[in-house]
């Protein structure tokens, strides 16, 4: 499902993208930054988004209603599957509550290129963490349609790895990540050597 | 400019946006190709982009209206964004008819990260050229707002580079882009290191 089979895409390391969903203040940001520090000091390509800078820049134009998060989400996933075509290891953490979204961004890259991770954590903890002050605000009536409060999350079927931050350390966490991906780019590099 | 000035973003490679603009049929893409390809066995991390593709994905939901138009390229220009930020050296192929868009997508990345190379060719070529018979359209009213038919193409005023393909062969064309490319990413890097 390339977008542009050129040459030199064929060519290119696979790339992959690792979608960390969850409530917001259950660590996917935190859990991503660290991957991201292991990942580069490997010296492997890797980048890394998140609603917070989709909204300065591409997604400035969005609200918040049910139609402007879809559209932020729309938007990352199609980002996503260019950075992974790019040959990237792309770390993508958005609440993304709909289990539709998310399945939307896995059908934008080849089979194979896209690992879920279920950042769980309760909404009780969440609340309690609140490291933006938006569950205050959303639970004042400040911010509709605020994930958790009131819009649903639902939480991922099948995800390929579910990580518990009130159970494990970040470090831990980003250890597990860092193992799935290594394993997962082992495969997806086999099958392009064999393809190739 | 960093829109994540974590501490990975800072110790990367510099990125950098080429952005190609020109009539349709100029010839953008055609050496964008070209230097990609010899940027790529060079094994310096490189990504094209252009209208075509991401209107098949990011912006698969505009239109071609003025306003269609415009949105394509700030969305354009924003992805542009994020490849410079990962270090990668973005080959941008659009149009782009106007100054103020042009302006806009460079004032995204940090100065010296933006070459502006005006892919050069008469409106009488790209006419008779009219690789996807659009001018052809254009010409029987089939598509409004047409570059060089019913919308203007605001030449650059000081771009870094022009090419002109009725005069160069693409080979040349490619191999002049590269030499501005390495001398540019040559600054890039001891701006960088003096920094850090």
């Amino acid at each position: 499902m390339l977008i542009d089979p050129s040459l030199s895409n064929q060519k290119r390391q696979p790339g992959l993208v690792v979608w960390l969903t969850g409530l917001s203040g259950s660590g996917k940001t935190t859990i991503a930054i660290e991957v991201e520090k292991r990942l580069f000091v490997r010296q492997i390509p890797v980048y890394r988004l998140d609603g917070d800078v989709l909204r300065q820049g591409l997604n400035a134009d969005l609200g918040f209603s049910p139609a402007g998060r879809k559209e932020n989400i729309r938007r990352a996933a199609e980002v996503a599957r260019l950075f992974e075509n790019a040959g990237l290891i792309l770390l993508a953490s958005f609440i993304s509550p709909q289990r539709s979204m998310r399945e939307f961004a896995r059908s934008l890259v080849p089979e194979g290129a896209f690992i879920e991770v279920y950042v769980q954590a309760s909404l009780e903890t969440c609340i309690q963490r609140d490291p933006k002050g938006n569950y205050q605000r959303a639970l004042a009536g400040k911010i509709p349609n605020y994930t958790g409060i009131d819009q649903e999350y639902e939480e991922p079927v099948n995800p390929e790895l579910v990580l518990n931050t009130e159970k494990l350390p970040i470090s831990a966490c980003a250890a597990r990540l860092v193992d799935e991906i290594d394993n997962r780019m082992t495969v997806l590099k086999q099958r392009k050597n064999e393809e190739g």
